[in-house]
């Protein structure tokens, strides 16, 4: 069965572990290895993963590096900030929304060099690897997919190192130990988990933040900015117009100043345990606040509490790594529906961790302060109207309090 | 119909409104009017509105001054926060949960003092009207309810103080003039609304803010602090247990001190228009995120995702004021089956506006270290069944894409 | 007030009712009257209804007579029929649909003729005021709305006849005394209520149908016919492609030979009461159980399911009269987008009173005899995969156990 | 590996497969056999599992024959009911009640006889298997399961007869061949699927039913009866009062006799295909229905929509071996408080297949005659009132149109 495989595209980043990866495929499978590398935002320099695709063997044309940043931020950061979605009340989704991303492309990628498989470095514990496989099997429902750290014997740390060394890659120097946690980084955020944080009583220690500053160290004095919207999406600051993924590079940068999208988290993963996460994401917090702003002044009731109860399911959806699923899709379509008139500007104080709406304004507004005063209207609402209003609303009430006689 | 009343009892709260209510109902109607003053830690001295009842005529066993607190707390705010319930998105229902006990006491009341008929002071355009009479009529089907602002013709400022001058009742020199806004406030929250928050463009000026220090005012020195949970409810703060009143108070002290729980929000009345306010709700931010952080590790991800899942029903049915309805007791019966484990003790670090959970241990954890841990494993979980899970979660998906062909 | 009304388009069946209306509206309002009248395939002639008018006054531009069938059945049955809507778990909502398109065309007119109120003949205790009144309001926001039975004194029925004979008013003879019940009819059903039927003990009598016969009654021998749908519709009877009315009116004909689709129902009024009604909806409950037939085999479980759960949603919504909302809206974007391969064909036995289904097919069928076959497949499950799968399922259970130890 | 077990728990039918089983695992284990067997309703004999057992060497005081019918009725069905589940809007989830039941059961022997696994004959392909092991994980953690399907290399028929036949184990006439489908029953139900049921555009054969009479044999006069429930549970028919597994036995001789509860459904299985099924479910089909009619008068709206919104999810709950859950346990706690009221009586017509409510009365009736009436009233409905709750309803739909100008 091994043997089946003739050409394999690997999920690259140039580290350590996919280097390891990429050797045990060419050993194991005795197949042609064919790497792709995306930038995703993780502000690491793609170049050296060529390099050291190129020492393994690698062939020039089989050597992948995309820059995906405005994709992964207009076809995916968006539609997903949209929904307002946080999984389980508090997570952005930062890493499970650019693993859809990464899977489509690889397959693309196997279509375009004839690849007849795909594979990925996430472990056998996490949620990673449910995300790049679903999203492989519903791109390409007979491809077949290896994941190695499910196979092979490498289970220690030092295990892979002697295999490293034995085969000439490359080990830097921290990696050579325990590493005390491990990250996972684009554009939306940086997480962080395993071992100095798996005591969830223990605070995460500071050198673990990598993103943003201690919002104790972020400047005394606040900042004033703005966020404009069309129909939904975030399109300028300050009045700025900039790419989706400028956009969020630059929120970034604020966000990073002021200390801001610190998450301490334990979460339940798809795989079925707990698990504890720390979450930088700086510009997506000040967006997801800033869109609930915009919202509030432009989305009907109706729209907005329908959305409030689809978006648990919406954010489990990404979480499990269902977004290339009919009913991830079906949700999309009714929360994009609601988009149409979210346009308009927000004005966000940030400050010491916190991001403070303070203002916004729409064209759209369906907000009125003539129909909302008190003592003078234009003859929209008529006081007396919700006398009738209580008195149906009550009405079942009533025959439940006469039956029941609580 | 009007001469039909014999004796009413009315939400008094000792001020100018309500105190020209209450003489406008003996006007009106020509009934006895009975008191009912509830200290539900509103800060203010309750005393005066007896000594203004007797002023009034009112009977000394007619006037009922209450301290409901406790009541509030355990039997309201702390069932409500077992739900993390937060009305679209953001906001703690600080006024919506006061509504239904005052309504429930002011129903006792009636049933012993044989009264007829309820009245209260809300205005003809807001949710409280709603909340009220809810719950008088679900508590009381047959009850005759009186909402003055709905009915007379005191609808300016000016007619209302003009009546209370002709009628000798004091009119304070603050009240003289327009209120720039008006405010309700319990042990939970204090809410503004009106005149210089109409333009949700402006920011809150700083002077409508009563309960919590301006962020930037706060100390630069975080504080930490633990909160004890029993069955889903704080006990004991610092490791001192604490009834529910005086625990919410503290909480309130901090959260005051560090300028916590302040919100500036938009939001949909039931009525059907959009109003803009501002909250302060410091110990019940601190709450509400304390208990996010012990349910993390105590509830199970089945149980966290149906309480997140109905959350924002629940949290609408209060809003609306349907607090003593079947289908808000249906919820509350779910969501407390749910709360049997959850106990323990969050870590919190105050800052700067800023609430942050930082650390949680609970004797029924569910977070195991063990089982998530990387490199070894005490055979809860073997990696290799993730594949199977993986390959029968994919199954429909890749049946799908067979067929579509993305 | 009353004299603000210049023209008023009235909803106007030519009914003694809506007669006694034109008469009543053209006194009190002293103003115009333009009457609608909708072929909705009520069964009536329409023709009378015009000379009716005439005889009263309307000038004949004023006098508007419109097929709307096909336009009721294609937008509005059928993407209701999409979504598999059931109030209350039985009701298809036949009376509900209507509506809405009926204000809809009644708002059209008022633009076109440059009315500025609009009026029907719903009392004031039922849905259907609520259903034509938010129509009216979400399409003109600014229209003047007149209920009759809600403003005037005509309150018995005796009163009703009076006014009809002073003014010239035609009244047949089978109206002169109280109706045993009350109907309302269209191509998708025929509703009745009231006095016959109010005690929901009684078993409704067999008079009161008018569109099925006794399922008793009904041909001993059962009857195969085929549906085609395309996209979610029907399309085609026994492979003879059909308009959307035509075919409703087919499936009628077929439904009132074998008795099917009567309902007997108590159901909860959105004005908040219970009521008991009765409904003989022949073709649609064909068309409600042939489109969930053909949906199990082209319908992924993911979409299945979440439509599953937004279905009573969005029954809700029709029954309280928001189909002109944002959030029936989005969940009609939400069932349409799922609905792009339900095309195929579906088997049904018709047979006294039952309806079902015993065959499907489809191009695009999900369902895979090999994929489900017990003893040899090709490869797309390995029956080992499950033990991986339950496993990670079970751990958060197995887990939970530990701790609590059941 | 294989070694470790010392003592397992047969779920045993005394059949072929099972008995295979029993003998496999004591070869391949070496392990000593326990047999359970349940009576559940299915209609057989249990007698002769126990002297098969005896036969295959099983100890005296290790076969375990319990009679569950009342058990599985009074705790898995009629909680079951209460919910209105449907799975997939059809099935009524007659073999997945019946599993967790099994499973606990299974669960407590182990525990009294001191074994260390648990077996079952379920298949890799279905959901049984995931409804057994779930249940086994939840109650008993760190349990062995044994999935001899999953296994063995027993993967044809013609091996596991062979099997047989080596090891004298009886291998009954009709088991020779291919079965041209298989079963499974119990008192709710029975199920078939596979062989000849496998292309779902063919019409099930005649001879695949076994519970019902075909509706077109079924008498040509209808029969009337009454249900009596009480807290939402059946307890009369017919006015006599019956133990639940009485109860539902003389509903399924009613239902046997009247052909009624026969389902065809493609249906989508949790492990992630589609599979076509036949139920025939009689007495379960009557009881559905007139549970639906007993809360048409019983349960206010507020709870009867929220149940109805919950069911789909509590469906699936089940249907995917989720019912020792929290979440199961959370919506049966919401389920459950809706149902105090849900006592009185309904009638019903059975006739030719189908089931028809034609009448409901309970002491808890909130159906009001008084209320509902059109031209006279308590009181307790004011015309009027409606047009307040109008416009209130109407408001946000008239800011949205003065905005969007449809």
């Amino acid at each position: 069965m091994t043997n089946d495989v003739k050409r394999v595209v690997l999920a690259y980043s140039g580290g350590l572990d996919t280097s390891v990866i990429l050797k045990w495929l060419q050993q194991t499978y005795g197949c042609e290895v064919v790497t792709f590398t995306a930038d995703l935002g993780q502000g690491e320099e793609l170049e050296p993963a060529r390099a050291k695709a190129r020492l393994m063997g690698i062939k020039e044309e089989h050597i992948f590096i995309h820059d995906l940043r405005e994709e992964f931020v207009k076809d995916y950061v968006y539609p997903m900030m949209r929904a307002n979605a946080l999984y389980e009340g508090l997570y952005l989704l930062g890493t499970s929304i650019a693993r859809p991303l990464i899977a489509k492309r690889q397959i693309e990628i196997a279509k375009q060099v004839g690849a007849d498989a795909v594979s990925h470095g996430a472990t056998g514990k996490g949620n990673d690897q449910v995300r790049f496989e679903l999203g492989y099997y519903a791109l390409s429902p007979d491809i077949k997919v290896i994941a190695p750290w499910r196979e092979w014997d490498l289970t220690s740390r030092t295990a892979l190192i002697e295999f490293a060394e034995k085969h000439q890659i490359p080990v830097p120097k921290d990696k050579r130990g325990e590493s005390p946690f491990s990250t996972d980084a684009n554009l939306l955020h940086t997480s962080s988990e395993g071992k100095v944080l798996e005591d969830p009583w223990e605070e995460v220690p500071d050198y673990v933040y990598s993103r943003t500053v201690n919002p104790e160290d972020a400047p005394d004095q606040p900042e004033i900015i703005t966020i404009d919207f069309e129909r939904g999406d975030a399109v300028a600051i300050n009045g700025e117009g900039l790419s989706p993924a400028t956009l969020l590079a630059k929120l970034n940068d604020l966000g990073r100043t002021h200390g801001i999208g610190r998450l301490d988290l334990v979460e339940n993963r798809f795989v079925g345990m707990k698990s504890r996460g720390m979450y930088e994401t700086p510009g997506g917090t000040i967006l997801h606040l800033a869109h609930r702003g915009i919202e509030q002044i432009t989305l009907d009731r109706g729209a907005a509490h329908l959305k409030d109860e689809l978006a648990p399911r919406y954010a489990e959806l990404i979480y499990n790594g269902f977004w290339f699923s009919p009913e991830r899709e079906m949700l999309q379509a009714a929360i994009d529906h609601s988009q149409e008139k979210v346009t308009g500007t927000v004005r966000l104080k940030l400050y010491k961790g916190g991001v403070h709406v303070i203002g916004r304004k729409s064209p759209y507004t369906l907000y009125s302060e003539k129909v909302v005063t008190f003592e003078d209207d234009a003859g929209a609402y008529d006081q007396r109207d919700a006398a009738g209003f209580i008195k149906l609303n009550a009405l079942r009430l009533r025959l439940l309090g006469r039956r029941d006689g609580r």
